[in-house]
Protein backbone atom coordinates (compact mmCIF):
# COMPACT_ATOMS: atom_id res chain seq x y z
CA UNK A 1 0.00 0.00 0.00
CA UNK A 2 1.48 3.65 -0.97
CA UNK A 3 2.12 6.12 1.45
CA UNK A 4 -0.56 8.13 0.08
CA UNK A 5 -3.21 5.57 0.18
CA UNK A 6 -2.46 5.11 4.24
CA UNK A 7 -2.43 8.53 4.37
CA UNK A 8 -6.20 8.61 2.79
CA UNK A 9 -7.57 5.88 4.50
CA UNK A 10 -8.75 7.51 7.37
CA UNK A 11 -11.11 10.31 4.61
CA UNK A 12 -12.64 7.20 3.21
CA UNK A 13 -14.58 6.03 5.62
CA UNK A 14 -15.97 8.49 7.46
CA UNK A 15 -16.02 9.63 10.22
CA UNK A 16 -12.81 8.07 11.18
CA UNK A 17 -10.94 11.48 11.09
CA UNK A 18 -13.26 11.62 14.89
CA UNK A 19 -12.22 8.19 15.87
CA UNK A 20 -11.14 8.35 18.84
CA UNK A 21 -9.93 5.36 20.03
CA UNK A 22 -6.25 5.07 20.50
CA UNK A 23 -4.39 1.95 21.14
CA UNK A 24 -5.13 -1.64 21.88
CA UNK A 25 -7.57 -1.82 19.06
CA UNK A 26 -7.38 -5.78 18.38
CA UNK A 27 -10.26 -7.70 19.43
CA UNK A 28 -10.51 -10.90 19.87
CA UNK A 29 -13.19 -13.06 18.25
CA UNK A 30 -16.75 -12.34 19.65
CA UNK A 31 -19.02 -14.63 17.83
CA UNK A 32 -21.75 -14.05 20.45
CA UNK A 33 -23.34 -11.66 23.03
CA UNK A 34 -21.16 -13.66 25.64
CA UNK A 35 -18.12 -13.01 24.30
CA UNK A 36 -18.73 -9.56 23.60
CA UNK A 37 -20.19 -9.05 27.29
CA UNK A 38 -16.58 -10.93 29.09
CA UNK A 39 -14.52 -8.58 26.33
CA UNK A 40 -16.30 -5.38 27.76
CA UNK A 41 -15.49 -6.99 30.84
CA UNK A 42 -12.00 -7.50 30.59
CA UNK A 43 -11.62 -3.85 29.38
CA UNK A 44 -13.65 -2.25 32.27
CA UNK A 45 -11.12 -4.23 34.36
CA UNK A 46 -7.84 -2.66 32.29
CA UNK A 47 -9.29 0.43 31.31
CA UNK A 48 -11.81 2.25 33.76
CA UNK A 49 -10.67 5.11 35.31
CA UNK A 50 -11.01 3.14 39.36
CA UNK A 51 -6.95 2.46 38.06
CA UNK A 52 -5.95 6.02 37.94
CA UNK A 53 -3.55 7.20 40.45
CA UNK A 54 -5.41 10.46 41.04
CA UNK A 55 -8.34 8.51 42.06
CA UNK A 56 -6.43 6.49 44.83
CA UNK A 57 -5.04 9.43 45.98
CA UNK A 58 -8.84 11.09 45.98
CA UNK A 59 -9.99 8.56 48.13
CA UNK A 60 -7.06 7.12 50.38
CA UNK A 61 -6.94 11.14 52.06
CA UNK A 62 -3.60 12.13 50.15
CA UNK A 63 -5.03 15.23 48.57
CA UNK A 64 -5.24 18.54 49.93
CA UNK A 65 -8.86 20.88 49.86
CA UNK A 66 -7.42 22.92 47.29
CA UNK A 67 -6.92 19.61 44.95
CA UNK A 68 -10.06 18.05 46.09
CA UNK A 69 -12.17 21.80 44.52
CA UNK A 70 -9.91 20.91 41.40
CA UNK A 71 -11.43 17.96 40.68
CA UNK A 72 -15.08 18.80 42.24
CA UNK A 73 -14.66 22.17 39.20
CA UNK A 74 -13.51 20.53 36.69
CA UNK A 75 -15.94 17.21 37.20
CA UNK A 76 -19.03 19.83 37.17
CA UNK A 77 -18.37 20.60 33.70
CA UNK A 78 -18.55 16.19 32.92
CA UNK A 79 -21.78 16.35 35.03
CA UNK A 80 -23.19 19.16 32.95
CA UNK A 81 -22.41 18.05 29.87
CA UNK A 82 -24.17 14.44 30.45
CA UNK A 83 -27.51 15.44 29.69
CA UNK A 84 -26.34 17.08 26.66
CA UNK A 85 -25.15 14.02 25.82
CA UNK A 86 -28.18 12.14 26.63
CA UNK A 87 -30.18 14.43 24.44
CA UNK A 88 -27.95 14.18 21.60
CA UNK A 89 -28.16 10.46 22.01
CA UNK A 90 -31.82 10.46 21.99
CA UNK A 91 -32.03 12.53 19.23
CA UNK A 92 -30.35 9.46 17.14
CA UNK A 93 -32.84 7.28 18.35
CA UNK A 94 -36.12 6.30 15.94
CA UNK A 95 -37.68 3.94 18.37
CA UNK A 96 -40.32 5.61 20.56
CA UNK A 97 -39.74 2.76 23.72
CA UNK A 98 -35.74 3.57 23.42
CA UNK A 99 -35.89 7.14 23.53
CA UNK A 100 -38.70 6.57 26.40
CA UNK A 101 -35.90 4.66 28.14
CA UNK A 102 -33.25 7.01 27.44
CA UNK A 103 -35.43 10.10 28.87
CA UNK A 104 -35.35 9.22 32.31
CA UNK A 105 -31.19 9.45 31.92
CA UNK A 106 -31.62 12.97 31.83
CA UNK A 107 -34.72 13.45 34.62
CA UNK A 108 -31.91 11.97 36.67
CA UNK A 109 -28.80 14.61 36.29
CA UNK A 110 -31.38 17.59 36.09
CA UNK A 111 -34.39 16.40 38.35
CA UNK A 112 -37.95 18.36 38.32
CA UNK A 113 -37.06 21.38 40.40
CA UNK A 114 -34.11 23.07 41.51
CA UNK A 115 -34.23 20.84 44.68
CA UNK A 116 -33.01 17.59 43.08
CA UNK A 117 -31.47 15.91 40.06
CA UNK A 118 -28.07 14.92 39.58
CA UNK A 119 -26.75 18.51 39.28
CA UNK A 120 -28.26 19.89 42.41
CA UNK A 121 -26.87 16.96 43.96
CA UNK A 122 -23.43 17.93 42.66
CA UNK A 123 -23.74 21.43 43.88
CA UNK A 124 -23.84 19.92 47.27
CA UNK A 125 -20.36 18.66 46.84
CA UNK A 126 -18.75 22.24 45.27
CA UNK A 127 -21.14 24.05 48.43
CA UNK A 128 -19.47 21.87 50.85
CA UNK A 129 -15.75 22.38 49.25
CA UNK A 130 -16.56 26.30 49.68
CA UNK A 131 -15.80 27.13 45.93
CA UNK A 132 -18.07 29.59 44.77
CA UNK A 133 -20.93 28.72 42.93
CA UNK A 134 -20.50 31.78 40.29
CA UNK A 135 -17.35 30.04 39.77
CA UNK A 136 -18.51 26.62 39.24
CA UNK A 137 -21.84 27.38 37.00
CA UNK A 138 -19.40 29.64 34.95
CA UNK A 139 -17.07 26.74 34.27
CA UNK A 140 -14.21 29.19 34.25
CA UNK A 141 -10.67 27.99 35.43
CA UNK A 142 -11.76 24.51 34.42
CA UNK A 143 -8.71 22.87 32.24
CA UNK A 144 -8.97 23.04 28.80
CA UNK A 145 -8.40 19.35 28.82
CA UNK A 146 -11.44 18.99 30.96
CA UNK A 147 -13.28 20.64 27.83
CA UNK A 148 -11.94 18.80 25.27
CA UNK A 149 -12.11 15.23 26.58
CA UNK A 150 -15.41 16.36 28.18
CA UNK A 151 -16.57 17.97 24.57
CA UNK A 152 -15.28 15.01 22.86
CA UNK A 153 -17.78 12.88 24.47
CA UNK A 154 -20.50 15.20 22.97
CA UNK A 155 -19.38 14.94 19.93
CA UNK A 156 -19.01 11.59 19.79
CA UNK A 157 -22.88 10.80 20.76
CA UNK A 158 -23.99 13.16 17.63
CA UNK A 159 -21.19 11.98 15.36
CA UNK A 160 -21.35 8.64 15.42
CA UNK A 161 -23.75 5.47 14.57
CA UNK A 162 -26.81 5.26 17.43
CA UNK A 163 -24.71 1.94 18.31
CA UNK A 164 -21.67 3.80 19.24
CA UNK A 165 -23.20 6.63 20.85
CA UNK A 166 -25.20 4.26 22.58
CA UNK A 167 -22.52 2.10 24.10
CA UNK A 168 -20.45 4.55 24.99
CA UNK A 169 -22.65 4.63 28.29
CA UNK A 170 -21.14 1.28 29.51
CA UNK A 171 -18.39 2.93 31.32
CA UNK A 172 -21.83 2.75 34.16
CA UNK A 173 -21.20 -0.92 34.23
CA UNK A 174 -18.24 -0.49 36.35
CA UNK A 175 -19.37 3.35 38.07
CA UNK A 176 -20.80 1.41 41.40
CA UNK A 177 -17.38 -0.16 42.48
CA UNK A 178 -15.98 3.28 42.49
CA UNK A 179 -18.72 4.67 43.69
CA UNK A 180 -18.66 2.82 47.34
CA UNK A 181 -14.73 2.80 47.49
CA UNK A 182 -15.64 7.11 47.06
CA UNK A 183 -18.08 7.36 49.49
CA UNK A 184 -16.31 5.36 52.09
CA UNK A 185 -12.83 6.63 51.45
CA UNK A 186 -13.58 10.32 51.22
CA UNK A 187 -15.75 10.60 54.55
CA UNK A 188 -13.02 8.45 56.26
CA UNK A 189 -10.53 10.61 55.09
CA UNK A 190 -11.27 14.28 54.85
CA UNK A 191 -12.59 16.17 57.61
CA UNK A 192 -14.40 18.60 55.28
CA UNK A 193 -16.41 15.55 53.29
CA UNK A 194 -19.93 14.85 55.20
CA UNK A 195 -22.44 12.74 54.06
CA UNK A 196 -25.08 15.08 52.75
CA UNK A 197 -22.10 16.56 50.29
CA UNK A 198 -21.68 12.79 48.56
CA UNK A 199 -25.29 12.89 48.03
CA UNK A 200 -24.38 12.77 44.24
CA UNK A 201 -22.54 9.18 44.47
CA UNK A 202 -24.60 7.85 47.01
CA UNK A 203 -28.04 8.29 44.26
CA UNK A 204 -25.77 6.95 41.66
CA UNK A 205 -24.95 3.65 43.41
CA UNK A 206 -28.60 3.22 42.29
CA UNK A 207 -29.13 5.03 39.07
CA UNK A 208 -25.78 3.54 37.05
CA UNK A 209 -26.84 0.01 37.52
CA UNK A 210 -30.14 0.15 36.07
CA UNK A 211 -29.09 1.56 33.34
CA UNK A 212 -25.87 -0.31 32.95
CA UNK A 213 -28.17 -3.23 32.71
CA UNK A 214 -30.10 -1.89 30.06
CA UNK A 215 -27.30 -1.07 27.91
CA UNK A 216 -25.66 -4.14 28.21
CA UNK A 217 -28.67 -5.91 27.23
CA UNK A 218 -29.21 -3.56 24.11
CA UNK A 219 -25.51 -4.52 22.76
CA UNK A 220 -25.84 -7.89 23.28
CA UNK A 221 -29.21 -7.94 21.39
CA UNK A 222 -28.39 -5.75 19.13
CA UNK A 223 -24.84 -6.65 17.70
CA UNK A 224 -24.80 -9.56 15.19
CA UNK A 225 -21.44 -9.22 13.85
CA UNK A 226 -18.16 -9.16 14.73
CA UNK A 227 -17.52 -5.53 13.52
CA UNK A 228 -21.07 -4.23 15.25
CA UNK A 229 -19.16 -6.07 18.16
CA UNK A 230 -16.20 -4.34 17.39
CA UNK A 231 -17.74 -0.99 17.40
CA UNK A 232 -19.06 -1.41 20.68
CA UNK A 233 -15.78 -2.55 22.45
CA UNK A 234 -14.12 0.81 20.67
CA UNK A 235 -17.02 3.04 22.35
CA UNK A 236 -16.45 1.48 25.25
CA UNK A 237 -12.43 2.50 25.07
CA UNK A 238 -12.78 5.65 23.75
CA UNK A 239 -15.16 6.59 26.73
CA UNK A 240 -12.80 5.14 29.34
CA UNK A 241 -10.06 7.36 27.51
CA UNK A 242 -12.23 9.98 28.30
CA UNK A 243 -12.88 9.44 32.02
CA UNK A 244 -8.69 8.92 32.24
CA UNK A 245 -7.54 12.02 30.21
CA UNK A 246 -9.56 14.16 32.66
CA UNK A 247 -7.66 13.02 35.18
CA UNK A 248 -4.36 13.03 33.87
CA UNK A 249 -4.70 16.73 33.06
CA UNK A 250 -5.94 17.06 36.52
CA UNK A 251 -2.53 15.17 38.01
CA UNK A 252 -0.42 17.19 35.65
CA UNK A 253 -1.82 20.66 36.60
CA UNK A 254 -2.58 19.43 40.98
CA UNK A 255 -0.44 17.03 42.09
CA UNK A 256 2.78 17.65 39.75
CA UNK A 257 1.72 21.67 39.94
CA UNK A 258 1.79 22.47 36.27
CA UNK A 259 -1.22 24.41 36.28
CA UNK A 260 -2.06 26.25 32.71
CA UNK A 261 -2.06 29.47 32.65
CA UNK A 262 -5.58 30.68 33.25
CA UNK A 263 -6.92 27.66 35.75
CA UNK A 264 -8.06 27.45 38.46
CA UNK A 265 -5.28 28.48 41.04
CA UNK A 266 -6.29 26.86 44.82
CA UNK A 267 -5.75 28.98 47.75
CA UNK A 268 -3.77 26.23 49.78
CA UNK B 1 -29.73 35.49 39.41
CA UNK B 2 -31.00 31.97 40.34
CA UNK B 3 -29.26 28.74 40.30
CA UNK B 4 -31.33 27.38 37.60
CA UNK B 5 -31.07 30.72 35.71
CA UNK B 6 -26.99 30.99 35.82
CA UNK B 7 -27.11 26.71 35.09
CA UNK B 8 -29.47 27.55 32.37
CA UNK B 9 -27.45 30.36 30.89
CA UNK B 10 -25.13 28.37 28.46
CA UNK B 11 -28.23 26.61 26.64
CA UNK B 12 -29.34 30.19 26.34
CA UNK B 13 -26.49 31.71 23.97
CA UNK B 14 -25.95 28.88 21.48
CA UNK B 15 -23.58 27.51 21.22
CA UNK B 16 -21.62 28.05 23.84
CA UNK B 17 -21.50 24.98 25.69
CA UNK B 18 -18.67 24.24 23.14
CA UNK B 19 -17.44 27.24 24.12
CA UNK B 20 -13.30 26.31 24.81
CA UNK B 21 -12.18 29.61 26.30
CA UNK B 22 -11.11 29.47 29.89
CA UNK B 23 -9.88 32.14 32.18
CA UNK B 24 -8.74 35.32 31.68
CA UNK B 25 -11.95 36.27 29.26
CA UNK B 26 -11.58 39.53 30.03
CA UNK B 27 -9.94 42.37 27.47
CA UNK B 28 -9.55 45.72 27.78
CA UNK B 29 -11.43 48.17 25.84
CA UNK B 30 -10.47 48.14 22.67
CA UNK B 31 -12.40 50.93 20.44
CA UNK B 32 -10.20 50.25 17.47
CA UNK B 33 -7.92 47.79 15.27
CA UNK B 34 -4.70 49.21 16.73
CA UNK B 35 -6.17 48.44 20.12
CA UNK B 36 -7.24 45.11 19.35
CA UNK B 37 -3.94 44.04 17.89
CA UNK B 38 -2.33 45.04 20.55
CA UNK B 39 -4.82 42.62 22.69
CA UNK B 40 -4.07 39.94 20.21
CA UNK B 41 0.18 40.57 21.02
CA UNK B 42 -0.38 40.63 24.29
CA UNK B 43 -2.11 37.31 24.35
CA UNK B 44 0.45 36.15 21.81
CA UNK B 45 3.01 36.76 24.42
CA UNK B 46 1.86 35.06 27.68
CA UNK B 47 -0.12 32.26 26.13
CA UNK B 48 1.63 31.03 23.41
CA UNK B 49 3.15 27.66 23.53
CA UNK B 50 6.82 28.84 23.19
CA UNK B 51 6.29 29.49 26.66
CA UNK B 52 5.79 25.67 27.13
CA UNK B 53 8.45 23.48 29.05
CA UNK B 54 8.10 21.10 27.07
CA UNK B 55 9.51 23.25 24.28
CA UNK B 56 12.43 24.71 26.52
CA UNK B 57 13.49 21.21 26.99
CA UNK B 58 13.10 19.57 23.50
CA UNK B 59 14.87 22.82 21.82
CA UNK B 60 17.64 22.67 24.18
CA UNK B 61 18.67 19.18 23.89
CA UNK B 62 17.22 17.52 27.19
CA UNK B 63 14.75 15.05 26.18
CA UNK B 64 16.09 11.49 24.83
CA UNK B 65 15.33 10.15 21.11
CA UNK B 66 12.37 8.66 22.57
CA UNK B 67 10.75 11.63 24.10
CA UNK B 68 11.06 13.32 20.84
CA UNK B 69 9.34 10.68 19.03
CA UNK B 70 6.33 10.76 21.13
CA UNK B 71 6.57 14.25 20.11
CA UNK B 72 6.65 13.90 16.65
CA UNK B 73 4.12 11.27 16.79
CA UNK B 74 1.26 13.00 18.46
CA UNK B 75 1.98 16.44 16.90
CA UNK B 76 1.58 14.08 13.41
CA UNK B 77 -2.11 14.17 14.39
CA UNK B 78 -2.11 17.96 14.47
CA UNK B 79 -0.67 18.24 11.11
CA UNK B 80 -3.26 15.73 9.12
CA UNK B 81 -5.93 17.60 11.12
CA UNK B 82 -4.98 21.09 9.81
CA UNK B 83 -5.69 20.81 6.12
CA UNK B 84 -9.49 19.46 7.18
CA UNK B 85 -9.60 22.37 9.49
CA UNK B 86 -8.96 24.55 6.66
CA UNK B 87 -11.44 22.89 4.74
CA UNK B 88 -14.18 23.23 7.57
CA UNK B 89 -12.85 27.11 7.79
CA UNK B 90 -13.63 27.11 3.56
CA UNK B 91 -16.37 25.76 4.01
CA UNK B 92 -17.94 28.68 6.58
CA UNK B 93 -16.65 31.20 3.64
CA UNK B 94 -19.20 32.92 1.24
CA UNK B 95 -17.46 35.39 -0.11
CA UNK B 96 -15.03 33.70 -3.29
CA UNK B 97 -11.96 35.94 -2.57
CA UNK B 98 -11.57 34.95 0.81
CA UNK B 99 -12.05 31.25 -0.34
CA UNK B 100 -9.61 31.33 -2.87
CA UNK B 101 -7.14 32.77 -0.11
CA UNK B 102 -7.51 29.99 2.09
CA UNK B 103 -7.38 27.39 -0.56
CA UNK B 104 -3.79 27.62 -0.68
CA UNK B 105 -3.15 26.68 3.40
CA UNK B 106 -4.30 23.20 1.68
CA UNK B 107 -2.13 23.33 -1.10
CA UNK B 108 0.77 24.07 1.66
CA UNK B 109 -0.02 21.10 3.66
CA UNK B 110 -1.44 18.26 1.82
CA UNK B 111 0.76 19.48 -1.66
CA UNK B 112 0.51 18.30 -5.17
CA UNK B 113 2.34 15.04 -4.92
CA UNK B 114 3.70 12.46 -2.84
CA UNK B 115 6.91 14.40 -3.28
CA UNK B 116 5.64 18.08 -1.37
CA UNK B 117 3.58 19.28 1.04
CA UNK B 118 3.69 19.51 4.84
CA UNK B 119 2.48 16.37 5.66
CA UNK B 120 5.15 14.81 3.10
CA UNK B 121 7.52 17.40 4.97
CA UNK B 122 6.57 15.74 8.29
CA UNK B 123 7.26 12.47 7.28
CA UNK B 124 10.45 13.18 6.88
CA UNK B 125 10.87 14.08 10.58
CA UNK B 126 9.50 10.91 11.72
CA UNK B 127 11.26 8.65 9.65
CA UNK B 128 14.09 10.37 10.70
CA UNK B 129 13.53 9.72 14.12
CA UNK B 130 12.92 6.17 13.34
CA UNK B 131 9.42 5.86 13.92
CA UNK B 132 7.50 3.50 11.77
CA UNK B 133 5.11 4.85 8.85
CA UNK B 134 2.34 2.51 9.48
CA UNK B 135 2.27 3.88 12.82
CA UNK B 136 2.33 7.43 12.30
CA UNK B 137 -0.52 7.17 9.32
CA UNK B 138 -2.35 4.78 11.38
CA UNK B 139 -2.54 7.97 14.49
CA UNK B 140 -2.29 4.62 16.66
CA UNK B 141 -0.75 5.07 19.87
CA UNK B 142 -1.50 8.96 20.46
CA UNK B 143 -2.30 10.36 23.29
CA UNK B 144 -5.98 10.41 23.74
CA UNK B 145 -5.56 14.47 24.96
CA UNK B 146 -3.93 15.17 21.73
CA UNK B 147 -7.52 13.87 19.38
CA UNK B 148 -9.57 15.54 22.23
CA UNK B 149 -7.30 19.02 21.72
CA UNK B 150 -6.96 18.38 18.11
CA UNK B 151 -10.64 17.39 17.02
CA UNK B 152 -11.72 20.44 19.52
CA UNK B 153 -10.40 22.26 17.50
CA UNK B 154 -11.89 21.01 14.14
CA UNK B 155 -14.86 21.36 16.07
CA UNK B 156 -14.32 24.99 16.70
CA UNK B 157 -13.98 26.13 13.27
CA UNK B 158 -17.27 24.04 11.79
CA UNK B 159 -19.54 25.07 14.83
CA UNK B 160 -18.54 29.04 15.87
CA UNK B 161 -19.15 31.82 13.50
CA UNK B 162 -16.87 32.48 10.21
CA UNK B 163 -14.94 35.57 12.04
CA UNK B 164 -14.05 32.88 15.49
CA UNK B 165 -12.94 30.51 12.65
CA UNK B 166 -10.28 32.47 10.98
CA UNK B 167 -9.52 33.61 13.90
CA UNK B 168 -8.19 31.14 15.45
CA UNK B 169 -5.54 31.10 12.98
CA UNK B 170 -4.15 34.05 14.38
CA UNK B 171 -0.97 31.95 16.46
CA UNK B 172 0.96 31.82 13.02
CA UNK B 173 1.53 35.58 14.00
CA UNK B 174 4.23 33.89 16.64
CA UNK B 175 5.21 30.99 14.77
CA UNK B 176 8.42 31.74 13.45
CA UNK B 177 10.03 32.94 16.56
CA UNK B 178 9.42 29.19 17.45
CA UNK B 179 10.14 28.17 14.51
CA UNK B 180 13.60 29.26 14.39
CA UNK B 181 14.54 28.67 18.15
CA UNK B 182 13.49 25.06 17.16
CA UNK B 183 15.62 24.56 14.33
CA UNK B 184 18.45 26.25 15.60
CA UNK B 185 18.17 24.18 18.59
CA UNK B 186 17.18 20.76 17.82
CA UNK B 187 20.32 20.60 15.24
CA UNK B 188 22.51 22.15 17.61
CA UNK B 189 21.53 19.45 20.43
CA UNK B 190 20.73 16.24 18.96
CA UNK B 191 23.09 13.80 17.18
CA UNK B 192 19.48 12.66 15.32
CA UNK B 193 18.23 15.34 14.14
CA UNK B 194 19.66 16.45 10.66
CA UNK B 195 18.96 19.45 8.28
CA UNK B 196 16.66 17.56 5.86
CA UNK B 197 14.36 16.55 8.74
CA UNK B 198 13.75 19.69 9.78
CA UNK B 199 12.42 20.84 6.13
CA UNK B 200 8.69 21.23 7.72
CA UNK B 201 10.09 24.34 9.80
CA UNK B 202 11.97 25.71 7.86
CA UNK B 203 9.39 26.08 5.42
CA UNK B 204 6.76 27.32 7.79
CA UNK B 205 9.36 30.12 7.98
CA UNK B 206 7.38 31.37 4.90
CA UNK B 207 4.26 29.98 4.36
CA UNK B 208 2.96 31.34 8.14
CA UNK B 209 3.93 35.30 8.21
CA UNK B 210 2.00 35.58 4.77
CA UNK B 211 -0.62 33.57 6.73
CA UNK B 212 -0.34 35.69 9.88
CA UNK B 213 -0.36 38.95 7.82
CA UNK B 214 -3.70 38.53 5.82
CA UNK B 215 -5.60 37.46 8.58
CA UNK B 216 -4.17 39.89 10.69
CA UNK B 217 -5.56 42.57 8.50
CA UNK B 218 -8.82 40.78 8.04
CA UNK B 219 -9.75 40.74 11.47
CA UNK B 220 -8.64 44.51 11.77
CA UNK B 221 -10.53 45.33 8.54
CA UNK B 222 -14.32 43.04 9.68
CA UNK B 223 -13.98 43.79 13.51
CA UNK B 224 -16.13 46.96 14.15
CA UNK B 225 -17.24 46.21 18.00
CA UNK B 226 -15.91 45.65 20.83
CA UNK B 227 -18.06 42.23 20.90
CA UNK B 228 -16.51 41.16 17.69
CA UNK B 229 -12.84 42.00 18.80
CA UNK B 230 -13.31 40.06 22.07
CA UNK B 231 -14.71 37.01 19.86
CA UNK B 232 -11.62 37.25 17.83
CA UNK B 233 -9.27 37.35 20.90
CA UNK B 234 -10.96 34.23 22.72
CA UNK B 235 -11.03 32.32 19.43
CA UNK B 236 -6.84 33.54 19.68
CA UNK B 237 -7.09 32.17 23.30
CA UNK B 238 -9.01 29.22 22.51
CA UNK B 239 -6.05 27.87 20.26
CA UNK B 240 -3.14 28.87 22.12
CA UNK B 241 -5.37 26.10 24.76
CA UNK B 242 -5.27 23.88 21.93
CA UNK B 243 -1.94 23.79 21.28
CA UNK B 244 -0.31 24.25 25.37
CA UNK B 245 -2.95 21.13 26.41
CA UNK B 246 -1.28 18.84 24.07
CA UNK B 247 2.00 19.60 25.21
CA UNK B 248 1.26 19.49 29.19
CA UNK B 249 -0.04 15.78 27.75
CA UNK B 250 3.14 15.08 26.57
CA UNK B 251 4.66 16.69 29.14
CA UNK B 252 2.94 14.37 31.67
CA UNK B 253 2.80 11.29 30.03
CA UNK B 254 6.91 11.16 28.66
CA UNK B 255 8.70 13.96 30.74
CA UNK B 256 6.80 12.48 34.13
CA UNK B 257 6.47 8.90 33.20
CA UNK B 258 2.82 8.45 33.32
CA UNK B 259 1.76 6.86 29.65
CA UNK B 260 -1.86 6.22 29.98
CA UNK B 261 -3.14 2.69 28.98
CA UNK B 262 -3.02 2.05 25.17
CA UNK B 263 -0.36 4.93 24.45
CA UNK B 264 3.18 4.70 22.31
CA UNK B 265 6.00 3.57 24.58
CA UNK B 266 9.11 4.62 23.72
CA UNK B 267 12.42 1.41 23.47
CA UNK B 268 14.52 3.77 25.86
Amino acid sequence: MSDVGMMERPEISSPATLRSVTGEPDHPDMPNADALEARLREIGATRYHNLHPFHSMLHGGELNKGQVQAWALNRYYYQTCIPLKDAAVMSRLRDLSMRREWRHRIEDHDGNSDLEGGITRWYKLTDGLGIDRDLVTSTRGILPATRFSVDAYVHFVRDRTPLEAVASSLTEMFAPGIHRERIAGMLENYSFITDDVMAYFRKRLNQAPRDADWTLEFVRRETKTQEEREAVCDALLFKCEVLWTQLDALYHAYIDGHIPPGAFTPED
